[in-house]
């Protein structure tokens, strides 16, 4: 997707410019996680058109293989975003249907192939809300990575508005989550997936978590996040996971004058991934997720351009912003 | 319309930004019209968000009266244009499907009610090519604008690439076309309404016109342009009408530092109505359009945001440039 | 007026260009109750020249009516603005006389015509400072204003430093006030009116503001403003309103990242206007003031460009600026 | 003056921002004679405030003393400049009236001292046509410079838009030029300074030279500069000069891609004063005029950033613009 | 290296930013070729910062392979570069001592890994005049790449100016061009290789050609570009190739407003061995080139964005820049 | 030196462009006295070409002599610099090496000359570290102003970093430091000096200040300066000084919003030296320096534009930012 934002807190209705980056939840993550030393590979479909070369472009750049991404008829998603401040709310304009990712053909990706030299594959709710096709290929891809022994992730999400195409959530996403071992779940979520009230939930993370993990055995670790969201402009983070043993929590992180808050959540994630592969430490993962996360909030656009030593640094609890020479 | 391009002769493959701006060509017509003092509405469905809304800003902006506008559901047309220089193109690509306007519900515009106080309706070809709603209220627009005394003009232009919905051109269009007095005609219209080949009509504009008229006997005028591309920085442009009895034709316009050239076509329909409406002499009004198109090569944008007096001037053969204070 | 400010926070001394925005109290009081969805006419008189033409431009886009305006010799008013940050002030530098409104011709306007289907008349106490045709002709629109039965409001403080032209605020305010039934009126203000002291003043709004009913009895409502200012990028503000009976106060809106801070008086007028014509509520009219004008400090320009449910919103208490889609 | 101009060859009914550069005729030239290396200073009013303060800097910066320059109150001049192209002319609104110049006091500068080791004074006919008190300080400056021996020169046009205080430039001008020993003189000048008509002019600029100085015995050289505009891109440019013996005229300057027009006369003007001080040659110094002139056309803003070898290098035929490394 | 640009024909002294794009001879020869389709990898050594981190993202976004690319202490080569207009010539400032690749370790690049399964090698004579150890690699690769078969093409001006390391030109160019097929050589060039006096040369190119062949047998075709500079915004340019048969020479492309001309040799190189490559005819090769060169005129930055399609519309003579949708 | 930084918080792979102003220690503190009204004179060498004139120019514009300046082969020292934001850091990569100024020759300042007319001179602990033949005309001066009767001042911090020409820090600060009677110096460079540890030192600034006045008795007043740095965007500042009999220490600036917070230091150490020439009360001179620096962070660029009356007025506590008139 492209977003495509007014300038310097202007409103749509002011604005003669817009800045475009390119985003979308899965390539966010790709990014992150080669721009954190990973070998990561895209897997979608884009227009064959200018813009679905900049995408492309856009990913290899920030060293996201590309082969595997098909080229067909169809437009590019995009997202009009005003930025917010204080007490005004970001506002986002969706304009993603009919995108080539959309009309992509069932069985057109071969995952053996793309999952040859694989460890590990992300997927996430958006996909298969977009069209029958794309939840075929998500399923696809996940029973695929399955049985070829990958570690599957997925931000499980339940995005009602998207879902346009005649199936519902409750229909597709369960088959998908019951092939994943990381989740990231929100309280929304949970009840779709577990059939309880809200109220419940949100009293014991860990109880839900489990609950959860019972229901879909092959879930090994049950992450959410935390947001404060004191105004536009000054958030602040944490997150959580349950891993079956232990409810773990990060410090938080006090974002006191946000740059640009979109994407972090992918920022996040892709944290939580890097550091379940490097530190084997689910407490040191989840920090370095939210990290990530908190340094995410003070970079312009959608991707996390920290390494992973501003991280660590991070993590060790120096916020000071010092001057670095 | 919006318009997205990135600036300072960039390409799409470098872009970090568009300029954006409002376009569509009746919409431009229309501004250029109200720019030019006359009192303008312009009948259109918009997506009734913040994208809708700036459009409405940009035609009361330069003085077009919004009242009869809906607000839909649906998207907003875009175009993506990447400005050319010399030997290379300027290159668009269209993302105008399934816009608000597409979608708009059949009598849902009250035309005896907007075309109360009206003297004269512009339509093009644009608009019946979208949807089959859109074609059933461009036809009823034009049958009431007949019967109500309003002058019809209309851009009758074959537009192959847009036909999507199942119709084609020929079963629409000659209907239009025969409740239309004043039309803006290309060779390749021609040959769609009269079923004559190529080679045949360009010898003979005159003759080509005045077949026309005779298959479609409200036709007034029949007009057309012509435009020599010696680069897209350097363009040459001039106009030709027949008016059933003469063919007029105008000085040459010489274009050696194009700066933007999207929008001209409708600044010289604009210019060609408001010479009808004010000079009563078809040479003049033909001049006055041929010298606001190459105004508008000068400009920014899609409008033509030149004066009656500038457009005079040119007339008057001052294309000398000198600083006026 | 003209805005011209030099971009990110640059000095005069440093910049290569301006941001140029429109603005004047009574243009962006009568813009931003347009943009909430009343119907606005402006009432003044502009350069007839292509600054004059933006003006107008700049009203209609917004949508208020331009029918009345006039369009004389003389120039666009200016003024240069340097934003400040921190314990850097905001700086303004005035560059206004001798503007086409300083020297509109007495008895050019037809306030009659002018206020046929009008309910509301509002003025300011900048325009009487101005010239002597300014003041004449803003006393006879107030006096017919209050003949022909419409609501009359104005922001009667005391701008001693415009006033040169010969007279005194003494000698012409308070006619004008006298026949005005809403009054915006701080301590200086008061003290001119009713020739008290200030430190009696701050002591008790209400009794003040009781006094200065009790000379002028046609006015109803008496509103102060309060704004905290910690640093130029940290403010908080809340108003109070006496109506005769009771003393109103809104809660206090803290704005700790101000993006502009320019025009939120005028979005606070706007808003008490539309929150008296729309709830007949005082205290709700009190608060979506205060709403309107914190929300005008996260917004470009001199205008609030907030929308009635984003002001309410805030009203209801949702300062957390959370994404919305 | 401060020049507003929109960027990008917007007109001023489109712009957001307007880009700043501050000019003037006579602080171009003597900027341009700083920038090639002689010792000046400039002589002027400005506001007492920051716009005054970033005027004097500009001056500074590039080279010129502002000892003398006096800060006043009152306005800084300004002018608005929307760029043409092609066959749209460039468009200037002046608002120069109550400038901070305009207001100088009568024998406030001490020209005995300002004077003590110059070698040359220059003045334009801008400034007896501003104020009664600028015509009187420019006299007195005149007649301090022939008396202590500097070489005077002037731009003697006649600006009929300008006198507005009361005086005509035939009761103010004659003293002033009879004090002058070079000038620059069009056809509209020398009809009002040698009561002829305007087509006898014409046919011979040395005839008519030789008149002006038969009137006028202390000229010593009349300059003209002739301008071919074939559109607002693309203007050639030559200059004639007549010495009392010899009628000279320089190579014609084709400037085919121009960028920036305002300044070109200021610029020629200098360098003519450079030429005549350097080579003791008057064709010399009349082509490195013609050419300095030719530079600035390629140049943003109002003063030539030339150094002296490039315009030797096209004096001396280069007019290929290859890279140099 | 990175190019930096004061922008909008502002020069060095005027400006307040630059826009900075990467370039170098062999880098933009790479990126046009992958631009291409074809698979390239690009050999150098960058800083270990942010700077050559950037480098590497630039070659990567247009699909250069950077896995053979060494991170070592040292700075990034600058050029700073202000661009001309007509009569004005471009300046270019070179900052280019010291870089990360001046310093590369001898012995320190594997070629015979690096040419496992390529086809063509380039250099340029920039690499040997950097230092001693840049001179012993490429001296390396070229005896590497013709024992492994590969074809090796060099663009083998003489750089006079770069040589400052102790080393001549005449020590070290001559082995270096004894291992290489295709050259691209200027005149002074020639004298430098084969001992002639620039008269006797340019008379004839192919006799110069023959000449350089019978000293390095190893030549096959030499290749040399013309450029008539009418002004720095408008040039023509050709190309003629004499590969020991007969001397080819392309058609004449007529640059008329150019946009960047920066890169256009490296374009022309690249479009020749695309050329070689693809169509198995020298005149076709040789025009492909002459024509990519062409079109890079016409795009801002140091690296041709034609497409294959672009640069064969307008080697079938398609010049009119005419819109394509 | 040129700092060159990417807009709008970019980061260096992200951006497009830089923007660039010009530093360096001592310019700094010699453009903020001009500004703040005294004469200064900056004593350097600069690259004789358009960067080197830039600079100068830059001087210039803020009003220090730059007669003294030699303009010499070599390079213009640069830096890159990467707006921090929250948590994230400001980001410095330095490329100052073969600066023209490192490559001053011995004996080719007139020192006697320079300091004909002067009061004070300020040097930098840079100045020593950049070469052998800097340290050489450091010191010479140094010890020329001590004989004629200049106070000195200097930072005297000990930058590790830099020194790579041979000499260590030990074996040539001590000696500059025992000609200055006003010294800057931190914990590390005290440990230098005087041979302690650091966490005596940090105990007790006075009492090492005294120690360092025992070693070198011409050392009059010892100076620090404090900085809590809570963020990149919220920094505390502080300073205190020992003048042999107190120890002073300002008020805190809490500065919640930082706009640009290189060069504070330099806004310090100048706003100290204003402060003590024109109060003659150390406590006074301590708090104009450190509100001077307070109003730097808010201020884009190297140098403190702030007037003596804005630093006053923070001075006497009023950090309202309220807009000024």
């Amino acid at each position: 997707m492209m977003r495509l934002s007014p300038p310097n807190y202007q409103k749509i209705a002011q604005t003669q410019s817009f800045d475009a980056v390119f985003g979308g939840s899965e390539a966010n993550i790709g990014i992150s996680l080669a721009h954190l030393g990973l070998s990561v590979a895209h897997i979608t479909a884009l227009p064959d058109n200018d813009l679905g070369y900049a995408v492309q472009a856009h990913l290899r750049k920030y060293g996201v293989e590309t082969t595997f991404i098909q080229l067909n008829p169809g437009r590019l998603g995009l997202f009009f975003c005003e930025a917010g401040a204080v007490m005004r709310p970001t506002k986002i304009i969706y304009d993603r249907y009919d995108s080539a990712f959309d009309k992509v053909a069932k069985d057109s990706f071969d995952w053996e192939e793309i999952f040859k030299d694989a460890q590990w594959f992300h997927w996430s709710g958006i996909t298969p809300a977009l069209s029958e096709n794309c939840a075929y290929e998500c399923l696809k891809a996940v029973k695929t990575a399955q049985k070829m022994g990958l570690t599957v992730s997925g931000d499980i999400y339940f995005r009602s508005g998207l879902w346009n195409y005649g199936k519902t959530p409750q229909t597709i996403l369960p088959e998908l989550v019951a092939n994943t071992q990381i989740v990231l779940c929100d309280e929304a979520a949970m009840e779709l997936y577990l059939d309880i009230d809200n109220q419940g939930f949100s009293k014991n993370f860990a109880e839900a978590a489990q609950q959860l993990m019972a229901k879909f055995p092959k879930i090994q670790k049950v992450v959410d996040t935390q947001r404060v969201s004191i105004s536009a402009s000054h958030n602040q983070i944490s997150a959580s996971l349950w891993n079956g043993k232990e409810l773990l929590q990060t410090a938080m992180q006090d974002i006191t004058h946000i740059v640009d808050r979109i994407g972090a959540g992918d920022a996040f994630f892709a944290g939580l991934i890097y550091g379940l592969l490097t530190y084997q430490d689910d407490q040191k993962a989840l920090e370095f997720g939210n990290c990530a996360s908190a340094l995410k909030h003070t970079i312009v656009g959608d991707i996390n351009l920290s390494s992973v030593a501003d991280i660590e640094r991070l993590m060790q609890g120096d916020k000071s912003g010092r001057i670095r020479r």
